[in-house]
């Protein structure tokens, strides 16, 4: 996974030629991977004394472990002929007609199950999409800040990413429209948008109704397809939930699914749902990818969403999150000092926090790991370097305890950043970089530029 | 997947601007896809009245079911935090650890478990290393015949394959040799050599001793990088396993292994033995694919080694496939019509049998499917649409007598073949089309061409 960003201290592998014999002989896309800033802090977030608001792991423990041990043991024991053999590449029938069923509750309600590929997590679906459609140089429009692991498949796929701006009701239609008119004008071959339109990772935001139509009504217009990747759709603590891009373009949207936050992310098992002839595409190109997805894992999930009160579970875990989400706000309210903002999801795991101005949440990382608490710097969502004074706070994990404390650290850390800021404050110390060498400022009404140049910086 | 043949028939997906109205927009690899000549026979396959030489899929119901259903069962309720959790890109330490102690049995004794990426079969861990390596029109050598889920591969990276002919006792070092040399001469860019030392899909032959250490100097000579594909090494019928590839050298042999063979593939579990750079590489390459192999079937293998008798296990399949190889021969040997000839496989799942002359197993195969038989046609496993007289039979599933009756079945098809043949003798009917447009030969001392002919053809 990698966020592409021209970070000094970004996780390069080196490829000095006596370290690396094979230097000379990667592809092209290779040069580019880097690890991302999620991976650098799995070291980190595993000690037990800090409080990790990094991860993004949904809270399995909440889970009918029982019930659901003894289903997947009788399928194993029952049916082995079957989930422990080869499987087809597009994937177990029935579980594509249960699919269906789940997109029915965000209003999708004329998928058919033919249309549906499984995938190992919505993460190979994303990149089965790239694969299929992208080739090197391509444009891919995301929002900005995107997710990180989009992000990753953009980059593997070299792919350039040209960020659209987001505010409060989610991804901008007319940001949207200007970015196509500059494609356009400048020759881009722009593939497709990605969007999360659902509390969005890493911002929390949720694409609101109007802006919906006006998406969809932009990809008519433009002849563009949209790249809907929707995991916490059924994650909403206020309302029921919303009819998805797809619901309302069938051939011009493709969909995204994930059983990892609304039942288990170990498994892996997600899916796309295409128009048929793209449909086509994705299965040949993941049979060349893994041959077929795990009969296993995609028996337990039919068989879990068969006989286990599967919407009563998600009510469970939206409680929980919900729990942990009024912790995180309360403390944020209560704790952070004047010039922090941050979003306010109504639903699934994370928050986008900005700190006050001049600060750089990836250069007060590790005074915020001495503190112990950890988040993840804002550049890791952005192809292009932008996004220091951001930080994603991810509240899915960690009790409501833990989250209080989390909060309380890391507000004393940007307390004592702000002081030594204002004493220091415009000296380029090396410490406030951001200071003597701003950040690429984002405002709802600027469009990020294009988003290459990780790749030349590498 | 996709054998990448020329085939008049093969199984392209309409891309008639009025049918796909998204055909202008797949990337360059997408249009190279074609369906493999293994998945057009799934549904055949499926007729009970047919007998099936054509998959290869393993026989685990001669797994304790019960045994391991109860071990996966529990490694849910147990341990669900972690098993239905999300897990490292790399896989899961403790099963790396087992995963060497696998690979001593083949003489890979200096393998570190952080020199191991766990991935989702071997066909992704050889996907990753394509994706490493592989730029579009980058040359791989691989066997002629060779497996058709490599092919799928390389074409999917935009690789051109190279066959180099293989006899009686595997690769011939002096073909791989001559290869090489062509290919330097043309200024051909080769990034490595694909091989599948033991038991070989589709050949059935083994990589002899002396053979396997020419391959290893020749690759240290030519600055090769060898990819070793090695699913069925452990599945000898006759002698202990044989030294790997790897176990010669470390630094220039990529090594793929896969527990789809010995315990169950619809795990998918499999994995790739790197130098620490490559490994670093191939992790990010997996991370932007998949995040992470799901973790339950990690789980599920490593206590499967931990708890379970799997040497045994693996003695009991090997008596089993032995069982179904000797009815295959033996029916063979009593039935075939003179011209004929097939390989003697001493482990594995597969013979490779070569039809009299002028005889299309691709031609014949509907034929052979209305007289209830179905083996996979020869082309498949080249990238150049050779192999027409050539089909692979696989033992590994059906049942003795199931086996004699498919042989016995096939070969009234192949008498049946030589009667009309003789009757029409070299008469373009377009029902013997071979007669009246030759395949391409292949012998022992052909190197097979730049195989990039079916992109051309596309
Ligand atoms: C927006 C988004 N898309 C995709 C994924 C990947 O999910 P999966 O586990 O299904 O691969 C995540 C996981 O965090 C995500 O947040
Ligand atoms: C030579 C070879 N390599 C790789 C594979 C793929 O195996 P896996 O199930 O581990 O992906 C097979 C499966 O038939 C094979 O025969």
């Amino acid at each position: 996974m990698s966020p592409g960003s021209p970070h000094p201290h970004s996780h390069v592998v080196p490829r000095h030629p006596r370290l690396d014999p094979l230097a000379d002989r990667y592809a092209a896309r290779t040069h580019g991977m880097k690890s991302s800033e999620i991976r650098a802090l799995f070291s980190v977030v595993s000690r037990p004394e800090v409080v990790s608001l990094a991860g993004g792991m949904p809270a399995v423990t909440a889970l009918p472990l029982d019930a659901v041990g003894s289903m997947i043991g009788e399928l194993v024991s029952g049916m082995g002929a079957q989930t422990l053999q080869y499987g087809s590449g597009q994937g177990d029938p029935r579980l594509r007609e249960r699919i269906c069923d789940v997109m029915a509750l965000e209003g999708i309600t004329d998928a058919s199950p033919s249309e549906v590929v499984v995938t190992v997590g919505s993460q190979q679906g994303l990149d089965l999409v790239t694969r299929v459609f992208c080739d090197p140089g391509d444009v891919v429009l995301a929002e900005g800040p995107s997710y990180v692991g989009a992000l990753g498949v953009f980059q593997a796929a070299e792919a350039r990413v040209r960020h659209v701006p987001m505010d409060d009701d989610g991804l901008i239609p007319e940001a949207l429209e200007q970015a196509l008119l500059e494609c356009r004008a400048n020759g881009d071959r722009v593939k497709f948008l990605y969007t999360v339109p659902n509390f969005h990772n890493p911002a929390g935001v949720t694409l609101s109704e109007p802006r919906r139509q006006a998406i969809v009504d932009i990809a008519e217009r433009y002849d563009l397809l949209v790249i809907e990747d929707n995991p916490y759709g059924l994650l909403g603590f206020e309302h029921e939930p919303m009819r998805a891009l797809r619901a309302r373009n069938s051939q011009r949207v493709v969909y995204l699914g994930s059983f990892s936050k609304t039942f288990s992310p170990g498994l892996r098992v997600g899916w796309v749902l295409a128009p048929l002839a793209v449909r086509e595409k994705l299965v040949l190109a993941t049979e060349a990818q893994v041959l077929c997805p795990p009969s296993l894992t995609q028996y337990a999930v039919a068989r879990y969403l068969d006989t286990q009160p599967w919407r009563e579970q998600i009510k469970l875990f939206t409680e929980l999150y919900r729990e942990r989400r009024d912790a995180t706000l309360e403390s944020l309210d209560a704790l952070m000092p004047p010039g922090t903002t941050w979003t306010r999801p109504d639903g699934g795991f994370y928050v986008w926090l900005k700190l006050p101005h001049g600060l750089d949440s990836k250069l007060m990382q590790p005074r915020a790991v001495n503190a112990h608490v950890a988040y993840v710097p804002g550049i890791g969502f952005y192809a292009d370097g932008a996004g220091r004074e951001y930080m994603r706070l991810s509240y899915c994990y960690p009790e409501p305890d833990q989250i209080r404390e989390g909060v309380r650290r890391l507000a004393r850390v940007i307390e004592a950043e702000l002081d030594l800021h204002s004493t220091f404050d415009a000296v380029d110390t090396g410490t406030f970089r951001a200071v003597g060498r701003p950040a690429p400022t984002h405002t709802a009404e600027t469009i990020v530029g294009p988003a290459n140049s990780d790749r030349s910086e590498d």
